[in-house]
C-alpha cells in the first residue's frame, strides 16, 4: 500500500448535528440504537448466498458489479461499464481483469464525494474490513488483495456475516414464478438466520413487461390454474401468495409506472383481462390493468393478510442504448411525476378503511411528501408511509421525508428503514445511516423544546425497531 | 393525578435556534414581538361564542371534537370516530361519555409528537389551563377534571378568554346566506371585542357543492334579486359583500379546487350561467363558471375595496365511506398539485395592475413557493402571500414558506400569519408559534450577516402585526 | 450625506455558518477559493461596453434601469415603472430626472430585505464604490453623488473594472444576425481582456417569437442560404456557429418554454419546417420545430464541439398591460412546472452516450433536481447540471440545488457558478455569495463527518474555477 495515502476515518459522530447541544442529545439517542437488531423487511440480496453460504468471489464482483449506484455515476462521467465488466443483456461480459476494473473505480472514487455511496462504501471499508486508508489509486490494489482475501475466510461467509451483521429478519423479493428452493433451504439447513422472501409479481401483472407472455405461461403451468381466464387468474395469485407465506413471506411489492388503481366491476375486469391475455390492450388499457390488479392485490390481503407495498414513479430503462447493450437495473432508470390522491382513490373507497388491510406507500417524487402522502397516511388507517427510497435514501433526503411528513403525519405513520439493496455488505452501513439521521432529527426537536429527551428515546427506537416489525406483521 | 407523570415544560426558548449565537439574536427579536395585540384577518371561529358568551361544555367538546387535525390522526392509526362522539352526517352521535372519549385521545396523545397539534395542545394546557404534567394515560382523568372545571369559572367564558389573548381583531367566515346575526349581536352589545365576519361564497359559487341549488334559491329570497338572472345574481353579490362590510368585513374568501380563472365577455358569461342554474353543466362548465366568478368578485373588489382571498388545491371528502357517515371536513380532505401561472392570467390580466385590487393567494402545493407564487408576488402589484396554510403549518412548514418566498417575493409581498382555525383556544399558541419562527428565521440572517438586527426588528414586528393589518385593510 | 444613517457593514463572515465549528472549516475553504479568477461562463454583459470602454452615465442608469430583478420588486409593491424611468416598448420614456428615481429607489430599499438583490447591491456600493452608510431616504443624494462622480473616473471605465473584478473570462449572449462587431473590436484592440461570444439562436429558431419572421429573412441575407429550405437553414446555423466560435464562443444556448426534444426523420422535419416557414405552424407544431431543433443543435455540436446550455421553463411576458406598455424583459417572466425526463429522451437518444456532446440543463422547477436532473446527470455522460438559475440563486436557491442534487449527482456533474446578469458591477458579488454558499455547504459534511477537510478544499477550489473551466471547454 501507499504510504502517502490519506487515513480513512469513521468518525463516531458522523451525521450527528456539529452544533454541541445537539449533539449530545442525538449522541445519547444513538447510543441506545445503535446495536439494535437490524429489520430488513424489504430488499434484494440473493437467498442462494444464505442457502449455499459460498464465498464471494472478489472485491470487483462483491462491490462493483452489482451496485448500479456506483456504475451510474462513474459512467456519467465516461467510464464504460464494458472496463468495469458490467455483464450485457446476451450474457456476454468484456474481457475485463476483475483488478483492472477496480482500478478504474478507485480512480474515480472522488467522484462519489458527499454521496451516500461513498457513505455506505467507506462504512464497509472500515467497519467490515478494517481498512484505514482512503480508496484512490494509490491505494486500489492494496485494496483488491485484502477485501479479496479477506472473502477467503470464514468470517466473510454470507451466514457469518449476517450473523455479525445483527440481521434480525431479512426479506428478499421474489417473482411469483421463482420455487423458492433456497428459501426451503435455508430453512431446511437448520441454520436460524431469519430469511424471508416477499411476493413481487409485476412480471405476470403488467402487460408491457418484456417477459409477460413467457411469465403468464409459466404462471399456469406451476399453478395448474386456467391463468388466461380471470378466475383462474386471480386463482393463481392466491394459490402463490399462500405458498409464499408459507416461505416466510407477509408482504407484497408492486412496482408500477404509477400510481393509479381500479375499482372494476367484475364484468369489466374480467373483459380487461380478456384484451390483456389476447395481447390486444393498448397503454391505457394495460395501465387500466395494473391499476385494477392493485386493487384485487389489496383485496386478497383482507384475508391472507400480507401487507401491501407499493413503489411507483420510474421510468425504467431511459437509454434505449444501454439497454440493448445492458439490459435492465443498469443505473438508467429515472424517477417521474408522481400522483396519489386521485390515483388511489378507487382502491381506498374498497379496502382505505378495512383494518385488515395495510399499506406502505414508496415515492420518488418527494414533492408528494408534505402535499399528497403525509396527509393520506395522517388519515387513513390503511395507509403508511414507507421511508425515503432509492434516489432519496441519503442523508439530505432522509431529513425531507421527517421535515415534510411529520405535520401531517407524525412519526407513528411511517414504518422505519428499508436497505431496498442487492449491495448485502452495506446493510448495516445503511441501517446505522438512517438511525444517525433519525437520531439527528429528533435531536434538534429536543433542543428546541419541542419533545422531551425521554419521548425522542422511545421514538428513536420505534423507528429503529419496532415500527418496522409491527408495520411488515414481522 | 399521577404523581409519576412527566412535568409538561413549555421553555421559553422553544422554537428558537439551539445555535447560541442566533439564540441569543432570536430571543432580542422574539421579545419584542411576543406581547403584540392578535391580528387573525382569517379563522372560522364561531361568532355565537361571542355574542352569547355561554360557558364551553367539557374538555372533549372545546378541544378534541371540532379539531380536525387532532381526530383525523388518532382515526389514521384506527381509532373509530364513534370512539369519540364525533358527530354523524345525520346529526346522530355515538352514545359516548365525554371523559371516555377523553381517555382514548390521552392513550393516544404520543401519536402528536413533533406535530403542530402537540404543541398548540400542550401551549393551550400549560398557558390556558396551568396544567404541568403531560396528558397520556394515567393523567387522562386528571385533565378531564382540571379542564371542566376551569371551563365553568368566569374567566374561560369566550369574551374574557378573548381579552386574556390580547386579540385586537378576528374575522370569523361565514355564508352569504347568513343574516351576521351573532356579529350584530356583539355590536349591539357594548362589548369591545372586534369580531368582524368575511364573505365566503362558495355555496352559491360552485355549481358542484352539495348544497348548491337550495343556496341558491335562499341567495334570491334573502336580496330580493332574481339570482336566477346574470345580471341579478351579480346585484344580489354586490349586496350582500355590502351587507357583509357593514358588519366590519373586509375581505372576501374562496376555496375552489383550482386556482383557474376566466374572463368571458359578458355574453359568454350569460350564456354559461344559464346552463348552470338549469343544472346543465358538466364539469369543465361548472369550473369554468368558478373561474369567471373569481374575477367577478375581483371586479366587485375594484368597488368595494374587499381584500381576496384565494384557497385552492383541495380534494375535498376524499374518503367516500367517512363521508356518507360524518360528512364535512372530518380530516379526509387532501392537497393536490396546484397549478398558479397560467389559471391566474385571466383575472390578473383584468386586474392585476389596478392599485384598488389586492388578492392573498394561499396554497397546499409548496412547490409553487419558489417557482410560481414568489415571483408572481414579487411582479404584480395586487398580488400578495398568504402564510403557510394548513398542512403546512407546523414549525417546518413555515420555515420553508420563508425559505422559498424570500428571495423573489422579499418579507413585503407577505401577510403575516393566519390561525385559519375553529380551535379558539390554541389562537394564541398558533401566533406564538409563528411569531417564533419568523424570529428563527430572521435570527439566521442577522447570525449570517446577511440583514442588521434592528432591520430584523423592523421585519418581526412587521410580520405579526403591521403588515397583517395592512395586508387586510383592518 | 445624514450622519444619523446607520453604518453598512461587509462583514467577511457573510453567508458562512453561525455555528463555530463549521464557521471555521468554512472560512478555511473560502479563504482558498475567495480570489480565484472569475469564470462567467453564461451572462448578458453588453459587449460594447468593452469594446467602446466609455463611462457609466449614472447611478440610476447603470444600477436600477437595467436590472429587472430590482424594479420588478418595486413595481410589486406600486411603484410606477415611469417613476424609475424604465423605456417604453416604443422607444419612449418618461421624463424623469435619474436621480429622483434613485430617491423612489432608496425610499424602498428596505424591501429588498433578506433577497439576493439586497446583497448583491450592498456589496457594490460597500467594495466598488466605498460606501460605508446604508442606503436609504436620507443617503439617497449622497449615494447617487459619490457613485456617479465615481463612474466619471478612469477606475470605473468597463474594463478597468473588468480587470479589478478579476474576470479570467466572459461570455456574452448573442443573436445569429449579431455581426459580433465588438467582439471583433475588443479582440483587435489589444486589450487582454477575453470576453467571447455564445450562440443564442431563439429568435431564428422559434416560431412563435414575434420576430421570427423578420429575423429569418435577416438570417438568410446574413449567410446566403435559402433559409426558407430545411438544408439552407441548417448550413445557415452552421455557418453562423463556426463564426461566433471563431470570436470565441464555446457554447449555445436555448430559451424554450419546455424541455421538449424530437428526433423526426429528415422527411418529417422537412415537412414539418415547411408548414413554419409558410407561417402555417398551430402551437403543437412549434413545439413540436422548437423540439427538433434542440436535437439539430446537439447533432451539430457533435461536429463543431459547442457546449449546448438549455433554458426551459418560463412564461414570458405573463402580464398584458405591461408587455404592451413597457416590452420584453420587465420582470414580468414567470417560472412554471417542466418536465424532463420524458421531454428529453429523443435528444437523449440521439446523442446522449456520445463522448463529444456536452449538455448543461438549468431548471426554473426545482422540484425536479432530486427527481428528475440529478439522477438523468448522475447517469448520462453528456448531461452537466447548471447552477441555480435567477429566481433560484439566492443563498437558500443555492443551498436547496447543492442539497437535491448532491445524492444522485454528486459534486461533479454540476458546472459551477453562471452569473447570467446583465448586471454588470455586480458579477463579483455574485460569485463571492456562490463560493460563500458553497463552502458553507461543505463545511457542514466535514463537521458531519462525511468527507475530509483535504477533500473540501479540492471540491470548493473545483466548484469555484475548474469545473466551468471544463465544462464549458474554456
Amino acid at each position: 500500500m501507499n504510504l502517502a495515502a490519506q487515513p480513512l476515518h469513521l468518525h463516531p459522530d458522523r451525521l450527528l448535528p456539529a452544533e454541541a447541544s445537539q449533539r449530545d442529545i442525538a449522541r445519547r439517542l444513538y447510543a441506545q440504537v445503535a446495536a439494535l437488531p437490524i429489520i430488513s423487511p424489504h430488499g434484494h440480496t440473493d437467498p442462494s448466498w444464505f442457502a449455499g453460504n459460498a464465498p464471494f468471489a472478489n472485491a470487483t464482483e462483491l462491490l462493483l458489479v452489482p451496485d448500479h449506484y456506483v456504475f451510474r455515476m462513474l459512467y456519467s462521467q465516461g467510464v464504460d461499464l464494458d472496463r468495469l465488466g458490467i455483464p450485457r443483456a446476451d450474457g456476454s461480459r468484456a474481457a475485463v481483469d476483475p483488478r483492472s476494473a477496480w482500478r478504474v473505480f478507485a480512480e474515480h472514487f472522488h467522484l462519489f464525494r458527499g454521496t451516500p455511496s461513498s457513505m455506505w462504501l467507506n462504512h464497509v471499508f472500515h467497519e467490515v474490513f478494517g481498512l484505514r486508508v482512503r480508496l484512490d489509486a494509490t491505494t486500489a490494489d492494496y485494496y483488491y488483495d485484502r477485501i479479496t482475501a479477506a472473502l477467503e475466510t470464514p468470517a466473510y461467509r454470507p451466514r457469518a456475516l449476517f450473523e455479525r451483521f445483527g440481521i434480525e429478519v431479512i426479506a428478499t423479493t421474489e417473482s411469483p414464478l421463482d420455487p423458492l428452493e433456497h428459501h426451503a433451504a435455508i430453512r431446511d439447513s437448520g441454520w436460524t438466520g431469519r430469511v424471508i422472501t416477499a411476493y413481487r409479481p409485476d412480471a405476470v401483472i403488467d402487460p408491457e413487461h418484456e417477459q409477460f407472455r413467457d411469465a403468464l405461461h409459466q404462471f399456469g403451468e406451476l399453478t395448474g390454474e386456467n391463468v388466461f381466464g380471470w378466475e383462474g387468474y386471480l386463482r393463481a395469485h392466491r394459490q402463490r401468495r399462500a405458498f409464499f407465506a408459507s416461505r416466510g413471506a407477509t408482504s407484497t411489492d408492486h412496482g408500477h409506472p404509477s400510481a393509479a388503481t381500479a375499482n372494476l366491476s367484475d364484468d369489466e375486469a374480467r373483459k380487461l383481462f380478456s384484451l390483456v391475455v389476447a395481447g390486444r390492450a393498448d397503454a391505457a388499457q394495460a395501465e387500466l390493468f395494473r391499476a385494477q390488479m392493485l386493487t384485487e392485490m389489496a383485496k386478497m390481503s383482507l384475508d391472507d393478510g400480507l401487507v401491501m407495498q407499493l413503489h411507483p414513479g420510474c421510468f425504467r430503462n431511459h437509454n434505449q442504448a444501454l439497454f440493448a447493450r445492458y439490459g435492465r437495473d443498469k443505473g438508467a432508470d429515472i424517477p417521474v411525476r408522481t400522483e396519489y390522491v386521485r390515483a388511489l382513490k378507487p382502491l381506498l373507497d374498497r379496502c382505505g378503511n378495512d383494518p385488515r388491510f395495510q399499506l406502505i406507500l414508496f415515492t420518488l417524487d418527494e414533492s408528494n411528501y408534505a402535499r399528497e402522502l403525509a396527509p393520506l397516511a395522517g388519515h387513513y388507517p390503511s395507509l403508511l408511509l414507507g421511508p425515503a427510497w432509492w434516489f432519496h435514501d441519503a442523508p439530505e433526503g432522509m431529513w425531507r421525508f421527517r421535515e415534510q411528513t411529520l405535520s401531517s403525519g407524525g412519526f407513528y405513520n411511517t414504518v422505519g428503514f428499508n436497505d431496498d439493496t442487492r449491495a448485502f455488505l452495506s446493510i448495516p452501513a445503511r441501517h446505522d445511516v438512517a438511525r444517525r439521521v433519525d437520531c439527528a432529527f429528533l435531536a434538534k426537536l429536543v433542543a428546541e423544546h419541542r419533545m422531551d429527551e425521554d419521548e425522542a428515546m422511545e421514538v428513536a427506537t420505534d423507528l429503529a425497531y419496532r415500527l418496522p416489525k409491527q408495520a411488515y406483521r414481522l
